[in-house]
């Protein structure tokens, strides 16, 4: 087993659910972090039932959120409940950027505050946890008005920890000046913490540009260590949107995420 | 004249120098940002000459930082020596990025305070004071590991104010949850205010993405007025690299700038 390592599914594009479920148990990868697209195809119940024959755990489903969608409120009631059917306490909100054509940043803001508060019970009814990701304030106009980890834990502390945490994704989150400091006033309220690598250029469109770990300027054992320091011990998830990635069999890049997770995350001391 | 309005030329740049010095009398605005690459090739004191002789002030001069690289601290000096040639006070510094392979941010972020304080002295010395313009995030690996106005400040506040200031452009600005109090907080120390909008998707590279004003979702008005409130009455510059703009005549580029500049920059009661 490689430990703690869990497999966010869209970092392998070209497996099927049932693939990406064997590749896990062959490479020793105990967890897997799954998409409600691929979940869908394969089958909601189907997926849930081959995880759990598989033994492995499901540590988060991607994703809620998008509030500024008008029927944004359904569709998270419909994926908390996919998460509460996939075994997972986790659902991961991409919040959402600016309505096209709005300058209204706060309203914008205010409104996910508002989404969350209407969902809340709901996930805690069905025993998941909202799990608010800041994204690189590249994003902030087109996906997520949430963009630093401090606004992420303003806005989770509005409600109780077990309804609402926070995601920290080492590549929305490393470039900040309070990074280490907002690590740690996160604590507890931390659900899943997820890495990969920042590499430039920047692609056009800026979503398919991150890098494997190892690759770019992250200081990921630092802030996995950081994480660690509140008190967390769960899953960290590898997801990494890359084309060229992408383009590769799932195979050959589970065996390079196994292996650079091991270099640049794990503690260099692997006996320790 | 357009009040408080400057041409920053890397919004045009299909003028040379003396074209865009005409363009700007011609257009009624008083003010232009100088970069020293087509400042070099029309000549230095050539420059200094034709913007004095046309009534025009110099806002500021782009760009001295880049302190990752090995000749930085030559280099700003000899910057430091051109703006004061060309009479203004104001150097901008893009900070730079993180070296070729490093992951030390930290130290890269040391490494811009400790250059500044070899160069500030300098600087006063001529009459010029370091503007640190804090970068949009997704410029921290290669091109500013200054990253949020707060930080700006914090490094600009070693520094007695006459040698160090902060740039505000809220390109780089407008996304952060903090950018209220972060102006409030900058005071005094703002040299330099500087407008263009954000608009998506982002090009490859992400350098040439900016957008005319009232093309996207930036509150510019709401950002100006809040400049203001610090008791800044200084020019307001217009900087817009965008690929389209650059490829369209001076003159086309100036004539939006200005009407653009008047309807979502200035107050909305022009006769306030």
């Amino acid at each position: 087993m490689i430990p703690r390592l869990s497999l966010n599914q869209a970092t392998t594009t070209q497996w099927t659910v049932p693939q990406a479920v064997a590749g896990c148990v062959s490479a020793g990868v105990a967890g897997i972090g799954l998409w409600r697209a691929p979940v869908a195809e394969y089958g909601l119940d189907r997926t849930a039932k081959l995880v759990r024959d598989a033994g492995l755990t499901v540590t988060s489903l991607c994703r809620g959120g998008f509030f500024a969608d008008p029927d944004a409120i359904n569709d998270n009631r419909r994926a908390i409940e996919e998460a509460a059917t996939l075994g997972t306490g986790i659902l991961i909100l991409v919040c959402g950027g600016m309505a096209p054509g709005s300058r209204d940043i706060d309203g914008a803001r205010q409104h996910v505050v508002d989404s969350i508060a209407e969902l809340a019970p709901y996930a805690q009814d069905h025993g998941v946890q909202l799990s608010i990701e800041p994204l690189h304030p590249m994003f902030c106009a087109d996906r997520s008005v949430v963009s630093t980890l401090d606004q992420a834990v303003d806005m989770a502390s509005r409600f109780p920890a077990s309804q609402v945490g926070v995601c920290v994704d080492t590549y929305h989150i490393w470039w900040d000046p309070n990074v280490y400091r907002a690590i740690e006033r996160a604590g507890d309220r931390i659900s899943i913490f997820q890495v990969c690598d920042w590499i430039t250029p920047l692609p056009e469109g800026v979503l398919l540009g991150r890098g494997m770990m190892g690759d770019g300027c992250i200081e990921l054992r630092r802030l996995r260590e950081a994480v660690d320091a509140t008190g967390y011990e769960g899953p960290i998830e590898v997801e990494i949107f890359n084309q060229t990635i992408w383009n590769a069999p799932g195979q050959t890049v589970l065996t390079r995420v196994v292996r650079t997770f091991q270099d640049h995350v794990l503690p260099d001391d692997r006996s320790a």
